[in-house]
């Protein structure tokens, strides 16, 4: 019984992490991967060991479409299939390795760990992406040693941002998140989170209220993708909503990369427009200590639940309710797949 | 079967580990607890896990006698109560954490690990205390990977002083550690050791000789109040003894932490009178170094137990009686409360 | 079922890392041992573990013949007796160690695990030396976190040194090792390759090329002796042999240590009357390059190992033949010992 959904598609990298010349190891749902590009830049996912002696095909080198285990020289196409061992002309049985379904889009590179006859390219959700020019947008990522549902519940329940990021996150956004729930819609693939914050400074101490619109879509496996409005006072109830003063974009992905281990990549946009360099650097400063301080709640939160005794009661809050709600679509999946 | 004995007054920091405003975390036989102060300064040790979602309390905030869990904000009183939960006014059930009978006395926090109506303050043996105005006391502590009891072997039996510090606290103090061995006396929670060292150099490689009487009281759990009085020679064998020359007391506790994991406090004082900054930095320095020899072998030991054949054969020592009852007193406690 | 033959010499040092009055420890087919030196210079290798409470004998004290454990006092003889115990005149039961069998032999110290009975010094095979006049030796040492078989098959099949090598100790040997098979004489203790190298560069990018000839015993339970000698042209298939025109050798061993823990020494020599000091860096410089390679491929495989699936199927390539043939004489070594 895995503990990981499989038929899904899942983010194992940015795309800028995988350059043109070098293999990139990757893991998702405890599958060790090695991802490189073909010569006219695809993507290629081949399983990480060679079919040989198991040296990861990480440490081998890209040669045109294909990659040569640097061990002992055994080269395999991007279909998986080995296509040469040196000193003789007779391919032995067994030497292939399997080759997984990948998609690259919107800055990401999605990898399908499941049956590859259901992979199907047109499941990847549409994000933002790091080049798109409504947005400049900046990049970053995370290794963590916590489950990915840990992670999931941080993200379905943004009433953490009042406490966890008291002086980074929570109070730029001069909002109270914790104060009331957002609406929860459940998607065929997910939920989608709004709210209206009223009459709140755009950022602190500055004057200038406004009325801001949240919108997240949360999709499985773990895919954040958040819009956030901020209108001129009274548009929270207006029926013809104005033009939003201020916009701006979230783009986050959570991947199990194995046993209490997930990556996070999170990227943060403003409108272009907005976009001095100074401006992004404040903003991606913040970024950057807010989710340091979520790695570390979310991994010490980790130790304690693994030293939990088993007769240990747990309490339920209000807040709780979006974050269990995506953990039963991912146990249906899951059951599914069983 | 708990492999600690719980109905004990364990000792968990020294009181300057713990401000005014900021939660600490320790340990004690297995259990993680946080430690914080009321307003009015006195202690609180409760579970360091949130009923919530298992955040650690201590990476909270102190809120005048509270405590409030800086994940989701929920908030508990100084009993463990929870008092608040953002969003809500109905504080849902299954939503109070434990909290632990404690003690601040002799500039130690003693937490009762096992039931609360059996916990007697009355019971926590009186140490000298950092702040006492008849010594100059310095305070440090260690953290080491190893079994409490190997560390309690080590402090029931100062023979070592003579190997394991033979170039630091065995060579300071003059005297012969392993040549004969104390007089031993059982007390209701721990033994008592008595010692005469007869005729030796006060300080070594100077002409002043002493005798001088050594007292340790080594107490459950594992506590090690020692006192030493140097006299003018003949003391030793005269029924009239003279004041002493000089004096030093130590103030040592071994607390098991966690399984193989333990912390060791240890403060040396010396007479008031006495205490210039020189002296009490050389004193000090030999301490520390005379420590980090016992953490060394030690853990060591550690290591090599944890790999001992099954059928491999132990020798028995006479300097092996002290640390034996100790053991067996220990014993007699855990089996009484299984 | 132990995962290592007991009954084989194992080198545990080389001998400069004993010196003359420090015990040092080391661990041979997960044995913790201590060895230090009499007075008269020879080796002694004894249980690192003291009978008492267990403290490793190498942090003790070498007095005279004999090592005294640094903990409680007690003192062994170079037979592992027990000769005293302080503060008592009688020795108790159970306090000897176990000695082992060594023999120091070509710079290196060699164990003898298994049944004392069976150490026949004279089984321990002769090595080039650091001290060899006609060679200039240069020698090293690396831990791995790999089982020893791993390492055994690197070194039984050279043909990686065309990949993991391929910039330097393949790139300066100038042959392709890849591109045909050695001669395989099969050995009562192990194995012997032997293959010409026709018409190669001596150096890269030199005009002066070469037949040489590479000759390696590679003995139980991982002795690597080689010897590449570089002829004139033609020589390869010349019935008289002229005399070599440059000469190397490598000696190295292979040692499992404990559960995936190994330790590879390893000196290389040149003609003594070719090693200038500049020389001999730049040949030690990509030795020791070369061997951190080694080592990365390795550990990096025996952590694809570890978590291989159970169903994964393997490649078999006609460059495996001569590590299946030594692991099967380890293999047969261990089943006769059960």
């Amino acid at each position: 019984m895995s503990e990981f959904v499989r038929n899904l598609w899942y983010v194992v990298a940015w795309s800028h992490e995988v350059p043109a010349d070098k293999p990139r190891a990757v893991r998702v749902v405890g599958e060790p991967l090695v991802l490189y590009r073909r010569a006219n830049g695809s993507v290629v996912a081949l399983e990480d060991r060679c079919s040989h002696r198991q040296a990861p095909l990480s440490l081998g080198r890209v040669e045109g479409d294909d990659l040569r285990c640097m061990y002992h020289g055994l080269k395999f196409g991007c279909d998986g299939a080995c296509k040469e061992v040196p000193g003789t002309t007779t391919i032995p049985p067994r030497a292939n390795v399997r080759a997984f379904p990948t998609v690259e889009r919107s800055s990401w590179i999605w990898v399908w760990p499941g049956d590859p006859a259901k992979a199907d390219p047109k499941q990847v959700p549409e994000a933002f992406g790091l080049d798109n020019s409504e947005w400049a947008m900046r990049a970053g990522g995370i290794d963590y040693d916590a489950d990915y549902q840990l992670l999931n519940d941080n993200l379905c329940d943004l009433s953490h941002l009042d406490f966890v990021h008291e002086k980074t996150l929570g109070w730029t956004s001069g909002a109270k998140w914790s104060a009331e729930l957002p609406r929860v819609t459940t998607l065929d693939n997910g939920l989608l989170f709004e709210r209206w914050f009223r009459n709140h400074p755009l950022s602190p101490g500055k004057p200038l209220h406004v009325d801001t619109l949240n919108t997240l879509r949360y999709l499985l496996p773990g895919i954040f993708l958040m819009t956030t409005q901020s209108f001129p006072l009274g548009a929270a109830d207006a029926t013809d909503k104005p033009k939003p003063l201020y916009r701006r974009v979230e783009q986050q992905s959570v991947t199990p990369t194995g046993h209490q281990r997930s990556r996070y990549l999170y990227a943060t946009g403003v409108e272009a427009r907005l976009a001095t360099p100074q401006f992004m650097d404040g903003i991606f400063g913040i970024i950057n200590a807010s989710f340091g301080e979520d790695k570390t709640i979310i991994e010490a939160q980790q130790k304690v639940w693994n030293e939990l005794p088993a007769d240990r009661k747990r309490a339920f809050i209000p807040q709780d309710k979006a974050p269990s709600m995506f953990r039963k679509m991912l146990e249906q999946r899951l059951a599914a797949e069983r």
